[in-house]
């Protein structure tokens, strides 16, 4: 029987763990310093609870770290502390030169790991996601994840192969919601918002559609901002410009204050969030 | 009959033109300083030439201002040069701001002053787009354009509301055409095109198709530069991210190899341009 550590049980990171715990793999977590809400998380999905982290890497012998992009490389050296000797898996949102980083402090520690990236919802019956790894032997993870929800799929080449295909989609999907966010919050700053749906309503329906999305995003912004720094970061290594994200960050930056909502905002709350100078007097 | 002076022949111009000749408007225009390409477009559409702007805006009722943003301010200027004395119309891809500019420098000249902005393809019987307006008295050029191809609508507010919405309209259409084609070139940088395409195929079957667009939009990448710039400086002025239009100004700046290109170039074509640095060997 395979012990997975989970480092941690947020909503991503749980959903991943009873994918595993399903399949017949034991899934351990540490209580300390997580948030009342993952520890309830962890209890609900029967995970074995560890005291510490250094408690539950010496029982693990696979680590996998789900966490806001910005904590990845604080857990990753906290995993090397604790003195950690199995296979660590960083399956974070982050830039491939952050990947290859903690590849080389997981190297020098002699701890075995593999760059990964996760496309899609937390993984359920009803919503498949695929775990890209890249970097080294996919086999145990395929064979823990195998017949789950979610789909383990080993691509070609380095560390950073994973984490840079995660930063493509996201670049994407996340960064075409900030921009429509941004601008409907120019819109309604400068009174042409219902002009503009007007006009979209016609010709780009998939726009007035999709600008709706920020309102669901809007409470997962306060991850996503880290996320889209990685992601500027990942095109200002490759010479490309990094401007789409550099704002795509700024406008989740101003989404963080509906963290703790427990209903999605509606789209002027948003625009009114994004818009921090008054409208402009007709 | 209204005399209407076309500032100039572009491809756009020459169809809004056309529109109005077609009801009835002569449509007379300056060959001075205009490429053949231009001249070709004003024979064939059978356009009253004149030797000069001075001899052209001394017989036009109407002066509509239709060339690539970045000129939009020198061509206002050398309308005020030229002595005009009727009403000016400003129907480029500039900022509010820089349409509030255009305006106070004609009214300092006493020359009457509409802002526009139009959304959608040369217009003509297959492709019918919009010309907004707003700041001042918009029933000269509804009569001008009534029944054409091309619809008028006025819009409450002052000078700077129809650029605004031609900003935001863009600013998602011509940004969201920007940011596919730089995420592509990340794909191909980092070696993992054909693993995104096979994710987005299922999961983001817009973004695959979407992502062609830049093949066609790369002919035109040289004025799309201005545009962005101008959308950037809207976004600025409004206290919002600016930085994603900064990277579409980039992008596109990247692609005006293709300008006079008689094909659309390939995507590989196309993603090879915006990478300057080469590709990540795997």
């Amino acid at each position: 029987m395979t012990t997975l550590a989970l480092l941690h049980p947020g909503e991503m990171g749980t959903a991943v763990g009873i994918c595993a715990r399903d399949v017949g793999a034991c899934v351990a977590w540490s209580s300390a310093g997580r948030s009342e809400q993952s520890r309830q998380r962890a209890r609900d999905a029967g995970f074995q609870a560890c005291e510490s982290i250094v408690d539950l890497l010496e029982i693990a012998d696979i680590a996998i770290s789900v966490c806001p992009p910005h904590a990845a490389v604080d857990l990753a050296q906290s995993v090397i502390s604790a003195g950690f000797a199995g296979l660590f898996v960083d399956a974070n949102a982050i830039a491939p030169a952050t990947a290859r980083r903690i590849s080389e402090l997981m190297k020098a520690a002699g701890i075995e790991f593999l760059d990964a990236g996760i496309i899609g919802p937390p993984p359920s019956a009803g919503a498949r996601s695929t775990l890209y790894l890249s970097g080294g032997d996919a086999l145990a993870i395929e064979r823990l994840f195998a017949g789950t929800p979610l789909s383990v799929r080993a691509i070609d080449g380095p560390v950073g192969v994973a984490s840079a295909l995660k930063a493509c989609y996201a670049a994407w999907n996340k960064g075409a919601t900030a921009l429509l966010a941004n601008v409907r919050a120019l819109a309604a700053h400068e009174g042409v918002e219902s002009a503009l749906l007007d006009e979209w309503n016609p010709s780009q329906p998939d726009a007035l559609k999709r600008s709706e999305h920020a309102r669901n995003s809007a409470r997962k912004a306060w991850r996503w901002t880290g996320e889209m720094d990685e992601i500027a970061a990942t095109f200002r290594d490759a010479g490309l410009p990094d401007g789409f994200h550099m704002g795509a960050s700024e406008v989740f930056r101003r989404l963080d204050i509906f963290k703790d909502r427990s209903d999605p905002p509606s789209i002027d709350e948003v625009t009114r969030a994004i818009n921090k100078s008054p409208a402009r007097r007709l």
